[in-house]
């Protein structure tokens, strides 16, 4: 086997003589081989489609409430019934859920409806369902810690039929499992070797060198955001609390406003850079009643849909990017 | 963290009433949500597309040789010249590589043409095409293995847009890279593991176990074709030699041929099933110039784009069936 070459470390100029060049994240040990040339071939964004269903059919808009299952949580009007209207926010249990509550394989998986609101388009969401929405995010999580038959609680939201949503009126989901999700435990295990061998937390790292390269989009006094160092699609930004924790629900309620406000400022920013175009966002936080990690940081992965995986990324997990992050970087800059 | 909830043993029949289901391949270790409720939502393949290009303006078809960068191998018609017509299979380096043979980040994007004329449907390739674009993997192979800056050769083909194909002429692909492919480090990983912990070849287990189980499509007297246990997509198929054996490209050629023939059923088979479906094939093999390894098996894995990969899928690596493997082999046993 051949040992891997050193990849550029994080933090280094881009080197437009150097493409293509291959680049091995340093959290998860993915690579990405940045090639602009082949952007020779247009990127061509996935479009989040225009809704197609009318306000009036829609299971997530008020009027509607009998549509879904009973709610689990909600931020309601004072006086107002349980799956009625009169609420900024419900979560409800997934009329179609992979996981199930009751079944052999026990799960959970629910969606929040961000805002009463039929908006589709998540770069028009009001701050207020950004902010209730990643609030609701860590209620869920707390409520699925006292259930001990699960492990692990995975928060994302899928925006636009290519990345896989079926409804376009804006909401997220959770999906709570007994066991660890694979990429998350990956993230687990090599970061944990890598206090071990440094004694440092290898998330701080990143944002200590980030915070002034290239990759840098926007911050606030406690969270950054950033391109990718090896992105798995173009564009990709990760946001990160400044401050180390490993659980998000541990996250104070002003603390959860500020991360509202730079995902919705990179949310627009690639709105304006890229069009409407579909994405996933996903969290990733320490198993469901973790001690405090001193390894493990939280963060948001946000993931347009600006290309289309095939054989070299299914199969051997290997993301071409035509976008150079720091590129990327700087478009965004310009929007947020 | 939740220690592992004990999944089914790959064999086991399936249990209808124990739906969803969590299962963990034995070989990489990915979790599968098998939950055919979801099923309610329309299982959608994504279609192979027709051809948008007329055979005059295909960069494959005979007579376009100079579309495509010079070749590097060809099957041709006694006296014939190289870059013209009279061949059977060419190929080239990719015209838009990811990887470029002078880089500073060295490596190889090459184009197999597995066929002169202008098929687009990978179900009704001649039987010859696939034996010969196979021999082409193992002579291209071959020949990266004596670059010895090159440590690994992925080979994999791509069938319509959905799949990340940009040209509709039958095609295949390798990328060569310095290093290991992510995905394949972990099967080297987990599989040397398995046979330091029972002094067997997982694949070679699996080959044992699922040859007489209801995951079994089809088989020859050297080569068989199951569903995968925990698949990432509905109908995904693993063609496996039934002899252990870590290097393809040392794979005789009678061999090749009979995995040839098996490949060709399977396509033809989820054709026959889900239309002309988007798909990705990967050929899983040791790392360039290695021994031959005790716990490595080299296989195939057919991906048809049956979903559309979401969060819970990228942000987690849990994918969600609809359709239980054991349904699937059903239905292609049918057809093969």
């Amino acid at each position: 086997m051949t040992p891997d070459p050193a990849p550029p470390a994080p933090g280094d100029a881009p080197r437009a003589s150097a493409f293509p060049e291959y680049r091995r994240d340093p959290v998860t040990g993915r690579w990405a081989v940045v090639a602009p040339a082949r952007a020779l071939r247009p990127l061509v964004p996935h479009p989040a489609p225009a809704d197609p269903e009318p306000p009036a059919d829609c299971p997530f808009c008020p009027g509607n409430e009998h549509d879904t299952p009973g709610e689990l949580f909600a931020d309601r009007d004072p006086g107002t019934r349980a799956n009625g209207p009169g609420w900024r926010l419900r979560v409800v249990p997934n009329r179609y859920p992979a996981v199930e509550p009751d079944a052999p394989a026990v799960g959970r998986h629910e969606v929040v409806i961000a805002c009463p609101e039929h908006v589709t388009r998540a770069a028009e969401l009001p701050r207020g369902a950004y902010r209730g929405l990643f609030r609701a995010y860590r209620e869920r999580i707390r409520a699925h810690a006292a259930d001990p038959r699960l492990g692990y609680t995975l928060a994302f939201k899928n925006v636009g039929a290519a990345a896989g949503a079926s409804l376009a009126h804006a909401h997220a989901q959770l999906v709570a499992t007994p066991f660890v999700p694979p990429v998350v435990a990956e993230e687990l295990t090599r970061s944990e070797e890598h206090h071990a061998r440094t004694g440092r937390c290898v998330f701080c790292e990143l944002i200590a060198t980030e915070a002034s390269g290239p990759r840098r989009i926007c911050e606030t006094a406690g969270v950054l955001a950033v391109t990718a160092f090896a992105p798995r699609f173009a564009y990709e930004v990760w946001v990160l609390p400044k401050a180390h924790a490993a659980r998000f629900e541990t996250t104070a309620d002003a603390d959860v406003g500020e991360l509202a406000g730079v995902v919705r400022r990179v949310v627009q920013a690639q709105d304006a850079v890229l069009g409407p175009v579909a994405f996933n966002w996903v969290l990733h936080t320490a198993p469901l009643r973790s001690a405090e990690l001193p390894h493990y940081h939280w963060h948001l992965e946000i993931l347009p849909r600006t290309a289309t995986p095939a054989g070299l990324e299914w199969g051997g997990g290997c993301f071409v990017t035509t976008v150079a992050p720091e590129e990327a970087a700087g478009q965004l800059r310009g929007h947020v």
